[in-house]
């Protein structure tokens, strides 16, 4: 089969083997999401060698429970062992011997098939197209700062950054009862936040040290720096962005200021699918662009574009 | 009077008026302690200009209320607005309009004299003595990880840096039911902590990714990095010193790890002195020598040396 490999930070478009795991699901893709992550695999942020891609909808094609066959999915994309103890005291996405989509040890998604484990997947509801169920797994990271932390009604909360996933945030945010407001550069951005009635502001009206929670969606050096600047002492910086490389921090003044700065991740997929369902959250108009697996470099050329949102790949 | 003062990242024992502010208290300094923000601030951390110092116990001399007069006192080092957003909305330690004691904006404690609002100053126990009353401020330090988060009776608690603070902050944690192991180079520091039955832990022993909560008190590159590697996935790693620059940080660990990272600075007056009056804490032992003011630089040379803990002033 036809598949997009990474190795030693080079895209190429190879013949691969089927995958052959009879002990997990195979699942056929449809339609393959172009995350920052994978910008960022391809600029060495992990040393990542194999078929790379994380987001997609898929069909089940074999699998070792046969009632599975026929169901269209998309997949959790932590393989965990369920024995160690991060997954037996309820961190299974922290699962010291995990393998991860096409980021981690397991070949990912752009690609004709893929293989998980049974307990990864999850049923699309019939209402949910493929385009919007392609979101569950980045609607999922979006939900997971409210796994981490409540919101209150009176909270200021500044959201730096709506590209791909900074839209699916400020969607799932606007559903709080706190008080957003959204750093968007690009127009477009802008406007399919002011479609949601959602408040955007510019970088040079963001008042310093005011925002009780601010989190930081852009993975640039200056999003960061804009969000130290922004969140008032004792409040919480939320970073849902992998940045490749180190960078340069003032500690002290975060011990200071007592600060909170929070890593964020992988989320939960069940309401994910169920905001999808339920259309409380609305990705379409997040799709830029979609193409053919054949013309995955220029799918990944469009997505590094700034202001791109989403790029699709038709498998 | 006579006074240390810094100017330019210079000490230099100068002679000054006695302080002169009917609005505050006057207090006769009896002993001081150095605290490495001290030496931090030596070292340009912040660019204060005027009597350093802010750790002390003294008496009354003269106040707004006369009633005062006489007590033997200590104080909290931060003098707020009381109106401004954080002062209104219980965060004081965070005034926006905030003068510390011998940090910010307001002189300090190595003189003869110095002043304070009434409503920062804490009468002592006639239990507690003055070489014990004088760790009252970093005991609320070491105590507001306390304010911060619960800690539970299974969490593996590693503290890194038995110094100065680390000591209080280990007799604290030791009143917790946690499981707490610290990290103690110099083996007078490991005996203080043995002599309270406190467990202590070599750097080469520290599992990597196994602890809950991580405290870092040696405010060093090497500590922030050990702790940085001790700290289990969706753990929490508590700042408690100031570094002097900045430091290169990979936040994508931290983002992928989904660790929380926690600043952590002034404490609660109330049960410092408590703590101090049942000697559930005792400072004893914690004193590596003590000195005249005239003899403050051979002072501040001596605090400034590995291993040694507490240096006083008597003043």
């Amino acid at each position: 089969m036809q598949a997009l490999w990474l190795e030693n930070q080079q895209l190429e478009l190879r013949e691969v083997p089927k995958p052959n795991r009879p002990d997990e699901a195979l699942i056929r893709i449809r339609k393959a999401g172009i995350c920052s992550t994978d910008l960022e695999l391809v600029k060495g942020y992990y040393p990542f060698t194999g078929i790379i891609g994380h987001e997609f909808v898929g069909e089940v094609v074999d699998a070792p429970d046969k009632s599975w066959i026929g169901q269209r999915v998309v997949g959790e994309i932590n393989a965990v062992c369920g024995t160690c103890e991060a997954c037996m005291n309820g961190r299974p996405t922290h699962c010291e011997n995990r393998t991860v989509l096409g980021i981690s040890n397991r070949n990912g998604v752009f690609a004709e098939y893929t293989t998980l484990p049974l307990k990864n997947l999850y049923r699309v509801p019939d209402s949910v197209s493929d385009e919007a169920a392609m979101f569950t797994e980045p609607l999922a990271a979006a939900l997971e700062i409210q796994e981490q932390i409540k919101f209150q009604k009176a909270d200021r909360v500044l959201l730096i950054g709506a590209g791909r996933l900074g839209q699916l945030i400020a969607q799932t945010l606007a559903l709080t009862s706190c008080d957003l407001h959204v750093v968007a550069r690009n127009s477009h951005a802008q406007q399919l936040l002011a479609a949601r009635g959602i408040k955007v502001i510019a970088d040079s009206d963001v008042q310093s040290q005011k925002w009780d929670v601010v989190i930081e969606a852009t993975g640039s050096t200056e999003g960061f720096t804009l969000a130290r600047r922004a969140v008032r002492p004792r409040g919480t910086m939320i970073l849902k962005s992998t940045y490749a490389g180190d960078m340069s921090v003032n500690i002290s003044s975060i011990v200071v200021d007592e600060i909170t700065v929070l890593g964020s991740r992988c989320g939960p997929f069940e309401p994910a699918l169920r905001l999808l369902e339920t259309r409380e959250v609305d990705p379409s108009g997040l799709i830029s662009d979609q193409y053919k697996l054949g013309d995955a470099f220029k799918a990944f050329e469009k997505a590094a574009q700034p202001g791109v949102l989403k790029v699709l790949l038709e498998i």
